[in-house]
């Protein structure tokens, strides 16, 4: 893990970048203190250049709560390899959703399932990475993004401890089955009115998770209205756990 | 509305016993201030001499942020007259229940209906007396309680301007019907793991309120073990409302 611009500081929060090999990523860290301070790994759809305002907003919350923020780019997005199988199911899911088709769960394996496979030790190789680091120790969260990459990381990797996820992705039916194994805290937003998602399949998720303290918070608002009020009770989730 | 106790002290609460004509009641109000306080209306199952202490703590919550609190007496709840039509429902309930039938639509209106029609003329009365008191005056919130009486009050009561609502009982047809009429702010707590609630109803009542404005919090714990932290969540919806 090398980084490759200057700390940037903005708002109390010191930004910089890095690469993991070949991966981007960028770490926010709180205004040094003499403490390390827990980590947030902020999950995202991928394409870290367009996501980045939004990112360094919710990493600006999380260093209000003293929390550090880091997060990768994900395989095929941005200036990554493409992943060519995977874009050849992204554009059968698109033909299937726009001729009103019901989207065939091999569609979902294929666009889902690869990108689990890759990412997942992409998420934990930057764990050590950043866990290396003096200004950063755990305990670690994982928070939005591909919810099948959240799930795989909350069952493999024992260094998260508590992980906010976001309905809003499909979900092969091999993601439902690892999710009876996890058993960390879970804090699951859902956009109740978001057309673009299969609710019942969020529902179904967030049953089928194993953990003694799962929450499910339902909001108005649409695929991107996310109410601010769910976003402070995100805080207050990662602040019961990590804090 | 008559008071029937001397004010007690109470942990920074005030707590007062009144009649409202025959109807036993409990006011709770903050330690007096010169600004009158807004006011949150207390649903619950009925009994109120059992359910006191479980009250009396929810009061102390809503006076920390600067709420009064008040409560009645259910229809043929506590010592109030039996309503014999109701106790016949709800022994043909139990039977239905102990049989592991399925619990007939014809049991659950004459059970539901009629303690509503009764119930809400009473909280709006009460509403009256207890805004005419010098130290409550609005925004008023309602919580908790048979959640058809929360509907139905949500839906004819303009003088309530957000609820909280716990999805627990049995809802009546007529009821998820009304509905799709509200559209004040709603934080509806559902108990994902409470056995003796019929989830997929509370999940079609969510979705058929018409409130712009509403979010579902999911969580576990069974009937009774609703998490401290979905209190708090609850709280901050009604500072956010009636603060």
């Amino acid at each position: 893990m090398q980084f490759t611009s200057e700390p940037r500081l903005n708002d109390g929060v010191v930004e910089r970048d890095f690469l993991l090999g070949e991966i981007p990523g960028i770490l926010w860290t709180p205004e040094p203190t003499s403490t390390p301070a827990p980590l947030i790994l902020l999950g995202h759809p991928g394409g870290l250049a367009r996501m980045r305002p939004r990112l360094a907003a919710r990493a600006r919350l999380a260093a209000a709560d003293g929390f550090a923020a880091a997060t990768i780019e994900l395989p095929g997005a941005g200036d990554r390899p493409k992943l060519t199988a995977v874009d050849a199911a992204r554009a059968d899911l698109r033909r299937a959703l726009e001729a009103g088709e019901r989207v065939d769960d091999d569609i979902i394996d294929r666009l889902v399932l690869p990108l689990v496979e890759q990412a997942v030790p992409e998420w934990r190789a930057a764990l050590d990475g950043l866990l290396s680091l003096p200004e950063i120790e755990g305990p670690v969260g994982y928070s939005g993004g591909v919810i099948s990459i959240g799930v795989r990381l909350a069952t493999v990797e024992p260094r998260i401890t508590a992980a906010g996820l976001f309905a809003g992705s499909f979900i092969p039916r091999a993601i439902l089955e690892e999710a009876r194994l996890v058993t960390i805290p879970l804090h699951v937003l859902l956009q109740w009115d978001d057309e673009g998602n299969d609710r019942q399949a969020a529902l179904e998720l967030f049953d089928a998770f194993g953990s003694p303290e799962k929450s499910l918070h339902a909001n108005m608002g649409g695929h991107t209205g996310v109410p601010a009020y769910a976003g402070e009770d995100a805080a207050a989730f990662f602040t019961r756990h990590l804090g």
